[in-house]
């Protein structure tokens, strides 16, 4: 029997009535979670290589990411469900779900819409550090304020 | 004055007695460090743009990886040091660091001699998920076998 079959759809979590049941094929039995029920997501921009940003998802959120093909994240600060782009409008358009050796990490390619992130940077990786390690530096120019990103709407 | 002035080099951390002070300078003040006192570091290939893994590391292995130009990390599964390519010899030499928005996520760029995967393979990503999410598949060639990588000792 092919992994998931016999089983009915329509599994809720909370989140999405008419997900589709995901629980006993081999792509989810290859994951670890930590004991909060997170792995992390690295989230890459499919055109330019350019890593963007990392963020954490649950078990729901993944399962949400695959459907939807929108990338949904748990915010541990917030304990809530985000969508990024859901206030700025910087979307992420999923291409790609990969994971990891040890099935601990995910590592996403996608179709960046603006500036990933929130300060307005295409990458939240717009600084690195000195050639001694004493200082840093911006790499990248600012694409938007983040006021005129969140007042937007 | 400058971050770090007036230090002295040499502080012990049980790692290098050459290790230079880097406290209290902005680079350091801005991280954020999980409750065990750890960091994930994204590591990818400075010439393809291929992310090659993620793994742990602690105050001391970053110190270290900006001292000696190579990456350093904390194993939480061993609770030890290591330096990637120690066993295999497939070091990671370190051009670029960066940091997120938020403080808790590093970003290296690397030049990677052979596999940087254990099981053999380019990436720690070499495996996709399908378009449902169902299942998975192989996106990478294996370039060695891991007996060929851990016999050559």
């Amino acid at each position: 029997m092919l992994p998931g079959c016999g089983k009915q759809p329509g599994r809720t979590n909370g989140l999405d009535k008419g997900m589709i049941q995901m629980s006993d094929n081999s792509f989810w039995n290859q994951l670890k979670w930590t004991e909060d029920g997170l792995i992390p997501a690295i989230i890459q921009d499919v055109h330019t290589g350019r890593v963007v940003m990392m963020a954490w998802m649950n078990r729901a959120s993944l399962e949400k990411t695959l459907e939807t093909r929108r990338t949904w994240f748990w915010s541990r600060s917030r304990k809530k469900f985000w969508m990024k782009g859901e206030s700025s409008g910087h979307v992420q358009v999923v291409k790609d779900v990969a994971f990891d050796c040890d099935g601990d990490v995910l590592l996403m390619q996608v179709e960046q819409t603006g500036a990933a992130c929130h300060e307005g940077f295409r990458s939240c990786f717009f600084r690195s550090v000195n050639s001694d390690g004493s200082d840093f530096f911006e790499t990248e120019e600012r694409l938007e304020t983040p006021e005129a990103i969140y007042g937007k709407k």
